[in-house]
């Protein structure tokens, strides 16, 4: 018995998000059907985290046991024949047995992609979230900085969600701009549903001047979801890289 | 009578190319039929040049003549309402009436995309060329050089065509590397029948080791098809720029 790690790369466009889920595509069901041809084995695949409909990863990690003799670091070559295009395993490797690409994630990585101009784009449509009036980059610069640190993120969290913790770490954060795409990444420790988008879509509200950067800590210790932004359209955010 | 300049973008890859075609879809047609629900006209569009199936444009241009009393500065985002997502205007504005984008256009500028790693990619499948063996990079800047200047293309055009003049002038081309993207970029007077993407699968063969850069010429001169390099994929391929 192998413990394999994949990495994998997704277009989130066509699926309902990583997980399975009934009467519905998603990139865990395709992974774990090309599986089933490759090896004859109905496996476990652990993901390191859900992602939601449309939203895309580079990096996500899922594991998943097997008693195949195909080399470790073949898998994804052999995999990839049966995946759709819009999936790729772009790496696989043997991993620790007790290895769980959930439980031991100690942090991840996303990056937003936001296309600022009046007209839409026909070519990043699906890869960018569309934002067609002005916003000042500088307030936006500004009010990134008061995600860093310890905080406790339930004002930045959707509605719905029975998570106990919601007291979140933020490591780094960067915000850049090139032509007319507003980046932002972040690392974090972990991320509550919706997280992500929610701090992306309070940043825009703070580039058109609903909300005043140096009211994020305010909103922060609101604990409030009503006082934070919008929350972000689903086609900018990628799941860039899991840290063990 | 009002003569209105577009310049489009546009995702080709559910299209069967710029022209209007019996029973397919392509951009040409959308277009056509976006103005008609806006203007009741049944206008001809006239475009720069014809893109391929799977071909993309980021800066397609096309004219028509319209009694429509719509500001020409306007039209851009009336016509996008009535468009698929994957087709946008992104400038409209009125020209001489004379004007006529193909036969006035002195040169285009075109850019493609190689993907150069292993494994395939799920989120660059429609948007680049994979090429998933090593390339020389070195060797192919030296070989784009001699594409430089007026030349007779005869070997770099997809046999079939009926054109007469086959002498084109190259005025810029440029090769950058960035992660795991080749990127070609090429500005010329006028292009034959899938000069470009002849162009670009000989780079790709010369940095396989198949052609050598100084072999260029001599393709040239032969003026022989079958004396260059392999036709690239049309996904990889974007129309830039038509200038006037």
């Amino acid at each position: 018995m192998k413990n394999i790690k994949l990495t994998i790369e997704y277009d989130g466009t066509n699926y309902f998000g990583w997980q399975v889920q009934p009467e519905v595509s998603s990139v865990q069901g395709e992974i774990k059907k090309a599986i089933k041809i490759l090896t004859n084995e109905d496996i476990d695949l652990t993901g390191a985290g859900r992602t939601d409909r449309k939203v895309h990863a580079r990096g996500q990690v899922a594991n998943f046991m097997t008693n195949s003799s195909i080399p470790a670091e073949k898998f994804s070559y052999a995999i990839n024949k049966y995946l759709p295009q819009d999936i790729s395993i772009v790496k696989s490797e043997e991993v620790d047995i007790n290895f769980h690409s959930r439980y031991d994630a100690i942090g991840k990585e996303y990056r937003y992609l936001i296309y600022n101009t009046h007209i839409r784009s026909s070519l990043l449509r699906n890869y960018t979230y569309h934002v067609p009036y002005n916003l000042d980059f500088k307030k936006m610069d500004i009010a990134k900085d008061f995600f860093l640190g310890t905080h406790d993120f339930s004002a930045f969290m959707s509605t719905g969600s029975s998570i106990e913790n919601t007291v979140r770490t933020i490591y780094a954060v960067s915000l850049c701009q090139k032509n007319n795409i507003i980046c932002f990444e972040v690392q974090g420790n972990g991320f509550l549903y919706n997280m992500v988008r929610i701090m992306v879509g309070t940043l825009i509200d703070v580039g058109s001047g609903k909300i005043r950067p140096e009211s994020i800590p305010i909103i922060l210790e609101s604990k409030d979801r009503k006082k934070a932004g919008h929350t972000a359209k689903p086609q900018g955010l990628y799941l860039e890289k899991v840290y063990y």
